[in-house]
């Protein structure tokens, strides 16, 4: 099984303050996320910092798209975006278009969706799917539990890539023991800790002691 | 039956462009949106320029919201805009959390959301929905019909102001007629007319001219 990517996703309202936290604790992730309030506030000014800051490592555009895939897609790859996001509402046509311009697309898993859609994205060539705690329903006290892992592991099943991302820290991590998570994203795990390097490396750790 | 409002919505790559066009073109609508594509390009200078060169118009923040609800209504609402769309795929804790930073959310219809989903937003608060053509269905033969004129009813039987969106022009405003459709959004049949205050104008005396 693969070491799972840990991605730092930068969600702050102003480019300095992401910049100054991705510039400590980049080193220690594999990917660097521009975040969809970051992006919202500062526009894609943010994807072009993180591609020149970080050029070995992997950009993500979270754009969220919902339409206008082709427009987002090509500005996102434009910026330097390696992956981007669209919503699970976001329409076939729309996906479509969008993986015309950026081939690594993921398919972000908010509400109500189905598995009937799942196998319709994986159709569409999407390979990739964000698995979330949104932080509203964390705020609101949802927890991760056996029906997130059960759910993440039918993603894999059906070929997904599977990101996993709300509320994930060192405590949360062992929870997903084998299971093959491609990639990890942690925001304010990493981006409120004193020390971003050192929080970001304890999190790559623990990921290392439970896949290898 | 009250005048619908006259929407346009900018979904220009660059600010210059979106401010050029808007410039000519606001003075013949009721409200100006700053789209998805162009706050991912530039932030919310979009937002903040639209407030100041518009003072007496309803600003509107197309961020579709899927997550963090809270965060990104405030910096909208900071930024000057007096409504904001979340997406349908949102979860009611984020379409909550939105609603307490800015009372007047819109909830944009995509993909595959159901009748009880409906309910849940209006019970949620939500008073205004957005009714889409996606613009990548529209490319892929979609055209508006009956099916979308009974949804569009029937999302005002539930007490939605509802907007609705893609692919409109002179030719299509009068499919409406009869309905009490809060707002007709236009995009490029404003913003791609040669003289696009000229282009408004026309959109808004067709209207008049079946709603009065």
């Amino acid at each position: 099984m693969n070491v799972p990517n840990l991605q730092i996703a930068l969600d702050q309202n102003t480019l300095e303050d992401a910049l100054g936290i991705v510039k400590q604790a980049g080193p220690a992730v594999d990917v660097v996320e521009a975040g969809t309030i970051l992006q919202l506030q500062v526009g894609n000014v943010a994807i072009k910092c993180l591609r020149k800051m970080f050029p070995d490592k992997i950009v993500v555009s979270d754009t969220k798209c919902a339409d206008a895939g082709g427009t987002v897609a090509r500005n996102s790859r434009e910026a330097g975006a390696d992956w981007m996001t669209v919503i699970c509402a976001a329409t076939i046509p729309t996906m479509k278009s969008a993986k015309k311009e950026l081939s690594d697309l993921q398919v972000e898993l908010y509400g109500d969706w189905t598995w009937e859609q799942a196998k319709a994205w994986r159709k569409a060539g999407i390979d990739q799917a964000v698995y979330h705690q949104s932080r509203d329903a964390l705020l609101a006290g949802e927890v991760w539990g056996p029906k997130d892992l059960k759910v993440v592991k039918q993603l894999i099943d059906l070929g997904f890539k599977v990101s996993v991302t709300g509320g994930l820290n060192v405590d949360t991590i062992k929870l997903f023991k084998g299971v093959p998570v491609f990639t990890f994203i942690a925001g304010r795990a990493i981006t409120g800790a004193d020390d971003p390097y050192i929080a970001a490396k304890k999190l790559k750790d623990e990921i290392k002691k439970y896949w290898n």
